[in-house]
């Protein structure tokens, strides 16, 4: 396979130019979707496009799209990521794909020319989820199909602008969402940072993911008395927390028991009345559980649900949950898993075959196209946070691994 | 000892006609201090002193008092508790021991004339804290001289409204603290509501408190490090709600495994991020524990300490807290509780000596006065809910106690 020539200068200096744009908190990014600071991203982003020749369009769902012609046409090969952040977030998470994509398909127009088929960038709409929280991944749900009529008008920001809304002031019209449908993708593979310290531990730069890691989450509430924190005997306390505490370590040890890559997590707990002196009458928690293989997943879920209500029953509380809908493991396509490992192992960069603990928009273009990944090595696995930091090293040997992949899929 | 003759249609019209007076949640009260309802409510209650004969002065820290001379004069036997209630609280906590008082001095007044020693009916403000919080026991701090210069400057309410503006609101100088301090008292007796369910449980009407339990109290940071929900393995994180939970259920042991009357409470807690997909990195939670025995509430409150250091150095996370200044444990005077367990035997009112779990105004005014109080039955042991109820059945069963405790001192 071939070569790549990444300049590590040109990437650096395109994360911190794209970093700059709602910079905050030092080294962090606060860009919403859809806030004057992602309308300029996208805007940077699009500029970038079109300085390497693509050319460029909004589509339906107010993802951005930079297209190479392929000298022979057919079905597209793609790659992106989201620029959109969380409030804090990094420079990193998401930016990098997209900057990945631009340098890689620059790189390979220099080295080799036009491609054969057609090669197009995308910047999704909307992946976190931090402003419009029903709307997580929306722009490749609209790019999957898995967007409803009047899905834009029921979603409201944290500020109170409906999706619709902030749709329409950028000069889209939300009753037009199926027209970002695309049925003409062959391959899209995104690079993004691992957002865990697998790579990190491994002494890694790149990751090729084969499988992205199913997740079920509920919405728990324990409803047990709350009292006078003096005046109520502990022998005839019905105490929310304390329930929930116990059903907390066994979320955990459940997790621990199945060992990786399963993982549980009880991230958001609200207690009411929330006072000191008052026994905790109510507790409502989340938990978010993953696996890569849907019966393990299945498996750990119902082990999570058997300990809750045991724990609830002999404590004499109420418990009662929704589960949001299940996403299902979504494995990589197996040849274009391949043909990662084939650049990376062309180019000498050590890499790892692995799953990603994190959802990702590929999960949802998995539905219209086949898949792939390149993790990157985050600095202590951290993210989501203005700390999250990966090398310029580091990147530039994901990009390398993603070029090469791109190469062999479009030229 | 004497038989003291209370109508309890008097009783219920009173407690209606207070209750009434900030009345929220359906059986509620919204009564916070220094507001419009309270300054309406401390006027009913300057009414009814008036009404029965008494003359009334507000003081220089906003206590309300009723004072009917007696014929021998020396120094004062008084009664009273609050009408602050939290928000929302019920009709009877604090209010109740105001309607006693004032019922009892009527009865008192009408069956035997003048008393020969003072007797006092006072309004506390500020007891529960539920708008100025830095300000509990306002009142009573007020009379046992316990406020300092500036105190009223420094405490601010949750609307932002400082104690020394509410206090000039209605004609108060805040400079004047020190003229609240009563050194003229020789016995105070409160009547309460239980705020537990230790006399329902032994189907008893009233109790008398021979102690009122002490306290200790922390607020407790603990840090580990926030990471991604899916993409961080579990034997790797640092996860902070983990760890707390461990300890919530430590401490609630601790005061199992002690007994009666050993409480501690784990009443707030607050999760940062406190996002579904992002392992907790911080959680802050209070500690809440009470015992009669201040050697075994020390005992207590170290078993905690102990707890929460071995499981934060077990999962490496840092630790630190701050304990709020303890409250020793209040012995009743047992002349006081005598004279009161006699009442009750006299009047063929069933009652069980017992200690207070909740803090009283009382436990201020020990620091001037001899006291001891009065509990009536809770119904389900609720208390600071719209819910909390206690018959009039009951109320009145307390009330005679408590009129022949008076009489006993000031007749």
């Amino acid at each position: 396979m071939v070569q790549i020539e990444i300049d590590p200068a040109v990437v650096e200096e395109r994360i911190m130019t794209l970093g700059a744009i709602g910079a905050c908190h030092d080294t962090g990014v606060c860009r919403a979707a859809l806030t004057p600071e992602w309308i300029d991203a996208q805007a940077l982003v699009e500029q970038w496009c079109k300085q390497i020749g693509l050319t460029t369009r909004m589509d339906a769902v107010a993802n951005l799209w930079g297209r190479l012609e392929g000298t022979e046409g057919g079905m597209v090969i793609a790659s992106g990521s989201h620029i959109d952040s969380q409030l804090p977030g990094g420079r990193y998470d998401g930016a990098l794909g997209i900057i990945a994509a631009i340098t890689a398909v620059e790189a390979l127009k220099r080295q080799f020319g036009a491609p054969k088929r057609p090669l197009e960038i995308v910047s999704f709409c909307e992946e976190e989820g931090s402003r419009f929280n029903g709307a997580r991944f929306w722009g490749s749900r609209g790019i999957s199909g898995a967007i409803a009529e009047g899905d834009a008008e029921a979603i409201s920001s944290y500020d109170g602008t409906t999706l619709a809304e902030a749709m329409r002031d950028i000069g889209l019209d939300p009753a037009r969402f199926a027209d970002a449908v695309r049925h003409d993708i062959e391959a899209f593979i995104e690079l993004h940072i691992e957002q865990g310290p697998v790579l990190e531990l491994e002494d890694l730069p790149v990751g090729v993911v084969n499988i992205i890691n199913g997740s079920k989450g509920y919405n728990v509430r324990v409803v047990g008395e709350t009292n006078h924190a003096g005046a109520r005997p502990m022998d005839t306390r019905r105490d929310a927390l304390v329930g929930v505490a116990e059903m907390v370590l066994a979320i955990n040890q459940n997790a621990l028991t199945m060992g990786r890559p399963a993982v549980s997590t009880v991230g958001r707990l609200n207690v009411d009345p929330n006072l000191g002196p008052a026994v905790p009458g109510k507790v409502d928690f989340t938990i978010d559980c993953r696996h890569n293989d849907a019966a393990k997943l299945e498996e750990l879920s119902s082990a999570h649900e058997q300990a809750i209500t045991r724990i609830a029953e002999k404590r004499d509380l109420e418990i009662s949950w929704t589960s949001r809908p299940p996403l299902a493991p979504c494995p990589c396509d197996p040849e274009i898993v391949r043909v990662l490992e084939e650049s990376a192992k062309s180019q000498n960069i050590p890499s790892l075959t692995m799953p990603s603990g994190a959802l990702h928009d590929t999960q949802r273009i998995s539905e219209v196209a086949r898949v792939a990944m390149v993790f990157v090595r985050s600095k202590d696995g951290r993210s989501h946070t203005p700390e999250e930091f990966t090398s310029i090293e580091d990147a530039v040997a994901g990009i390398r691994v993603l070029a090469g992949a791109l190469h062999a899929l479009a030229y």
